[in-house]
């Protein structure tokens, strides 16, 4: 006979199969889902998460909530500003005026001027054509294993194969990473030379193909490609050599920006100053909000070409809780935080490589850390497999990461900012317990 | 020496001259503002605006709000949810499921299942490339001046000129409309039959060109284009057209759908059934949230073969608030209020149609209603100006409207839906005012 409590699962379970059915009928067949057994979320707290049976996971995915689910200060300033006002852009408002003033002022890069838009993708669309008016070309350098969104010219940017590009405005090179060398180096930099010569190689495509090259479109820290350790001054002279070649340098900081790396932006932590810079996923804790930052003369022109206007963007709401954003990660130190809780985690994963054969290698930066799994550390082969039971185990421990990385045999590990080290602590006990079962 | 009074506005004013300037720094120069003087804003209750000077204002311009400004319900759905849970979409979540079962049920058209995303622009990229990919064809027809959005890929589709369009991909006819026709006809019937050759050598100039014909976009009522009555059965006959040559029939719903016309959908009114609905600015009454819904086979493919994922999408948070802006137009009927208020000043400013000769045309459907300003009733010259400077005066007297339509000549009436009867007579008064002044 089954317990009571085994009903209860046995009846939720069931309901979640409903639900999931109900899913694929209403948003249609194959909309994404995370693990082997998707879990039921109905609550969030801080960088925790809680099920519909009222299981508490940690969370260590979610960067869009960067100051935590739920955040109080986020939520009444949310509530405050939708009950005061909240229309479109044509008109006079203080708010959106202070908070991209604030923006520009956390920038080390020549940026002066903000256009807002509702996303990731819109944001870099606003990118690539204001590098297409600058400078009068059309195509673009991207890696080969990067993401930057999903609409149509944004989306050819995607998992673009070297030379066979679909279009002539894309080039791909292999992103820089010194774990898988290319090809032979006696050095780093001599390694970071032959990924510069394929960068190289790429804007000449464009120019020979006739697009011409308008800009080279990076993440500051390569995530979606698996967050590589790039051969030194790598980035710099990708920039100088864009420049040289008479493009612009485009920072996609939608992942690698607000204190992710420990510093504000991506580009510092990898040593360059980009032209334009991309913002998105945490600046608006969940709400729909992103940026494109750049010199006034940039802005200037774009507007001036486009008249851009976006109906939701530069709301009085997008710019309260984006400033309500701002606070937190200002007044707790978000940043700081990121720099030292992640230092711990790296550290505590690194060790974890000496007794499991299985971590190839383990990277990043702040709260991003990467876990490669391989099948073998000789041959570097891409553990997929391992990657994604390892995230389905930790998931069942309570601990929410997913696979990533261009090989996706990357253990994806970005939690909320206001992640604590206490949370990191039974973080790595969940992972040691992970690496005991599969290891044993 | 100045009272006390002027000196506040005269500090108040040039307060906004500050503002305006730190405006065209940080946002760049150009960001669209309405008005010869911006309104700069603070506070907004159900139909109604209030500007720095605690002066008031008849909202007759907003359908995001399409609820009214600072609605409660909303407000307290959409803070109840962020303090809740607010996270991606690839977990399971009941909400996002029960608002597209509740969207997919107000349509007539055979619409089964929704890809959620945060605009307009982006819900029409879904909308063009699901049509592509399910066409193999890569071509669309449009009108000549209708407006779908900014990025690259629908920013072509905006302004197309009928012949030249700069892209290969897209191709525009003449908006039909009764008042102007573009050649002569015996009926409206026989003008319609013109028109729908010209949609017919459009889809034709994508099929010699080489790109194909993948689908017939246009917002249902022709929104931008002025609000034009259009040859009975055009529509119908466009849609049959279009299917006839393989292609779908996509209907923006941006601006036509959601009770605006008095009915929950433009093409309803119009008189077609679309494959692909878009819908956004009014869904989210302020947040930043748009769906693209069709049939099943439709969406499951375009799911198959982009895994298409949207950060901020299919969110908890845009399904909280867009249920409770459907809660709101359902439980104060008002698609009903939108027809019957519409109607009403509808009627009136037909009646000023005959004290006026500056009016031309007065046309739309429940509360979107636009009246066309001409130089002259027999050349039908558009008279720009004419429509600016009544928007103007309109302002100051405490009432907001914008021009509008193909040649800008057009006074776009669209308030919030939950705009009265005794803001339609105070509108209709301060309109009257206006035509006195001007035509004194």
């Amino acid at each position: 006979m089954r317990t009571c409590l085994e009903a209860h699962v046995s009846l939720a379970e069931s309901a979640e199969e409903t639900l999931f059915e109900r899913r694929e009928k209403a948003l249609g067949a194959g909309a994404p889902l995370f693990y082997d057994k998707p879990l039921h979320l109905i609550r969030g707290e801080g960088a925790h998460l809680f099920d519909v049976h009222g299981r508490r996971y940690v969370d260590l995915y979610n960067n869009v909530t960067c100051v935590g689910h739920a955040n109080p200060h986020v939520v009444e300033a949310m509530a405050r500003q939708q009950a005061t006002l909240n229309v479109h852009s044509r008109y006079l408002h203080e708010g959106i005026v202070e908070f991209a003033e604030r923006l520009v002022g956390l920038h080390t890069a020549p940026i002066e001027s903000v256009i807002f838009s509702c996303s990731g993708t819109e944001a870099n669309e606003v990118a690539l054509r204001m590098a297409r008016f600058a400078t009068g070309k059309g195509g673009f350098v991207c890696s080969n294993y990067t993401y930057h969104g999903n609409s149509d010219l944004v989306g050819r940017l995607t998992f673009v194969e070297e030379r066979e590009s679909e279009s002539r405005e894309v080039r791909a090179f292999p992103f820089p990473e010194t774990y898988r060398a290319i090809e032979e180096a006696s050095s780093d930099v001599e390694l970071g030379e032959i990924y510069l010569g394929r960068v190289q190689r790429a804007i000449e495509g464009l120019e020979t193909g006739g697009a011409g090259f308008a800009a080279l479109i990076v993440c500051s820290i390569f995530a979606n490609e698996g967050l590589p350790n790039v051969p030194p001054g790598f980035m710099a002279k990708a920039a100088e050599m864009a420049r040289r070649a008479g493009g612009l340098v485009i920072a996609d900081e939608v992942q690698g920006g607000y204190a992710r790396t420990g510093r504000w932006w991506g580009y510092e932590a990898a040593g360059f100053l980009p032209d334009i810079v991309v913002t998105g996923k945490p600046m608006g804790n969940g709400l729909p909000l992103a940026a494109t930052a750049a010199s006034r003369a940039l802005i200037n022109d774009f507007r001036a070409k486009t008249r851009y206007f976006n109906t939701f963007a530069a709301s009085p709401l997008q710019a309260a809780v984006g400033m309500a954003v701002l606070d937190v990660i200002e007044g707790e130190d978000l940043r700081q935080r990121s720099a030292e809780v992640g230092a711990f985690l790296k550290r505590a994963l690194t060790e974890r490589k000496a007794r499991w054969s299985a971590i190839g290698d383990v990277r990043g930066r702040g709260l991003f850390v990467g876990v490669e799994m391989v099948k073998d550390r000789t041959t570097k082969e891409p553990d997929i497999n391992m990657a994604t039971v390892v995230c389905d185990r930790l998931k069942d421990k309570g601990f929410l990461t997913a696979p990533a990385g261009a090989y996706g045999n990357v253990v994806k590990i970005r939690p909320p900012l206001v992640f604590t080290h206490s949370d990191a602590v039974a973080f790595i006990d969940a992972f040691d317990a992970v690496v005991e079962e599969l290891d044993g």
